[in-house]
């Protein structure tokens, strides 16, 4: 008998160096899987999300959203797709904080917990206090079937990304966002809200996916270069608007968890509300800016905090006007995808996030002071 | 004849430093002008917003909050006050946000625009977007008669906080609470949820409001020596939860804006979801927490990563049971009020960022990239 050498986490690996490296690449095969019901399909149905889910979305009025941490950020972006598309109100709440306010409930307004484990303590308090105050139908959204957050809600759609072993979140995110923009499609399809037209492009950028998430694992060279600079650093801030405002919010956290540079995001046009005093050389300004009005706006402020050497990082669109300069560092998307965009600009960001943990040496799969799931309140 | 040798605003200042340092101290009195029709009185009338106020509230369905940076923070303080006290829906939206998205507007919701200048240039355009999506009225709350924003909106508030010069907002802020706080009770009285007791205990509240901001503004000695280790720094936490998150955001922003020092506000419950990772001695983290049930997490939570060096700080309540030990520093307010318990822990926030920039030698009333209102976008 020969025994092998390598341990059975080298194994899992296989070419990667770390579980989050794998995870981030795993990405587009994660998503096609999650959305292999929708690949095939001429048409967008609500039985995805349960036998019942027709009956209940008929009766939906409006959308909770309860989640923590990363899901909850897949939460806010859902909420532009709802109010945008679907032409439903929806509000996203930290799931710790839910659970402890007195908000008023609405029967018909649908409850959706998001959690990869699907054991978040505080998602799955925030839930059932949303049940005992009198909201009537629930949806989870969850990477594993035999979780707590399954069995306790009426709906449920499985994100199938696989075993996340990573502490940061990267392929569960993606997933979820792809589930969000399903459910949206199904709720604005129900509504009329849906042209023929418009599902069919929908059910076709929902196809492309898998593919456009490959583009934009394709800016990793670039991004290790930038990677170089970050690393350098104690302070980043990172700035977007709409539905790329969560996704800074996502980019911000990643940075922090694996690479312990503390990093923040800030809606774009609250900046001159005070952030802007902190920008210096010691503070890079990431922007996720697909939007060239956006980027108008931004490079003037930047341009009053060039003198004191702030350096702008923008993550672009193949199409965006913006030009590189001194100072204003770009990085462009291969391709414009419109609804998909927040998805996308996912992937450049958790790729800074492990290239600046690699340079900087720490633990990239687990990080100090945190646990993959926070079990406990 | 004699020339003086004083300047103008040497005159203006009196025996204070810094117009922030002279804002600060005259909050009391700030406060008390803005409530002085209230003071007065023996029950809460809606004609203090207006003569169609009475009218408007009732049928007021809910509450759209729109404002910019410390406005903003105010607005999130509401909706606590809002949904507990009036039992009214209430969603507080960044200004800059809310008019490039597509929300879902109902009609009988209020719009409310935060603004001290009046003139914030996203908070204005905000609330115009809201009117033409279909809210039918909308009610001002600013310090500054003659403003754009006093203009368009069918009812007002004026706070009489004075002319305030500092950069960072102090007493505009908390009297645009105390404002907030009295339209909660008036909506509470109209919509039947304030019993004849509870109002005569809001109006002994807001009446003894002035005295119990000078009480907070007496934790000065105390904070002066905690600002010595902040000003070491170039980091920090604010915790906060429920009403007191909003507070949190704030004392960062404070922070932030006049000492330069990064700091950002976190609510309580999603420091395990990621920032945690970043807490070591470079990091104190500050709690504003009078509850004691938040104090025994955050404790628990902070034990994890005492060995790495990082240090509590904590603004708690006369009767908080917590003791100071070893990395874990208490101050404690006079005394605790209940419903202005946000309003009084800002203070002692105002005087930590104030003496951590005095001490940094920063520019007080003038940081760098900042102006006064924000009236471009």
């Amino acid at each position: 008998i020969l025994e092998s050498d390598l341990t059975r986490e080298a194994v899992e690996l296989g070419p990667y160096a770390h579980f989050m490296q794998k995870e981030i690449f795993e990405q587009p095969v994660a998503v096609a899987n999650t959305l292999e019901m929708v690949l095939n399909a001429q048409s967008i149905s609500p039985h995805l999300f349960g036998s019942e889910a027709e009956s209940i979305f008929a009766r939906t009025r409006g959308v909770l959203i309860l989640a923590c941490g990363t899901s909850y950020h897949a939460g806010v972006v859902a909420k532009y797709w709802l109010e945008t598309i679907a032409e439903l109100p929806c509000n996203v709440e930290i799931a710790s904080e839910y659970r402890y306010r007195k908000p008023i409930a609405d029967p018909d307004t649908l409850v959706v917990g998001i959690s990869q484990s699907g054991e978040t303590a505080d998602t799955l308090a925030a839930l059932n206090y949303a049940k005992a105050l009198g909201h009537r139908h629930s949806l989870a959204i969850c990477n594993v079937p035999e979780s707590a957050l399954i069995r306790q809600t009426d709906l449920r759609f499985l994100t199938r990304a696989g075993p996340e072993i990573g502490v940061a979140s990267t392929k569960a995110f993606t997933t979820q966002l792809a589930v969000l923009l399903l459910f949206t499609a199904v709720l604005a399809k129900m509504r009329g809200k849906l042209t023929a037209e418009s599902e069919h492009n929908m059910i076709a950028a929902l196809r492309h996916l898998p593919v456009a998430i490959q583009h934009a694992l394709q800016t990793e060279s670039e991004i290790k270069q930038w990677a170089g600079d970050f690393s350098q650093k104690q302070h980043a801030l990172f700035l977007g608007r709409g539905v790329h405002y969560p996704i800074a919010l996502e980019g911000a956290l990643k940075l922090k968890e694996i690479s312990y540079i503390h990093a923040e995001a800030y809606a774009a046009g609250e900046l001159k509300h005070g952030p802007l005093a902190l920008v210096d050389s010691n503070m890079p300004v990431v922007a996720i800016a697909p939007n060239d009005a956006l980027l108008e706006k931004l490079k003037s402020n930047l341009h009053e905090v060039r003198a004191r050497g702030g350096e702008l990082y923008v993550f672009a669109d193949a199409d965006s006007h913006i030009e590189a300069s001194e100072g204003v560092h770009i990085i462009r998307l291969a391709e414009h995808r419109g609804v998909l965009s927040p998805i996308l600009h996912t992937i450049p960001l958790q790729l800074l996030a492990y290239h600046v943990a690699l340079q900087k040496g720490t633990d990239v799969d687990k990080p100090r002071n945190l646990a993959k799931s926070v079990t406990v309140e």
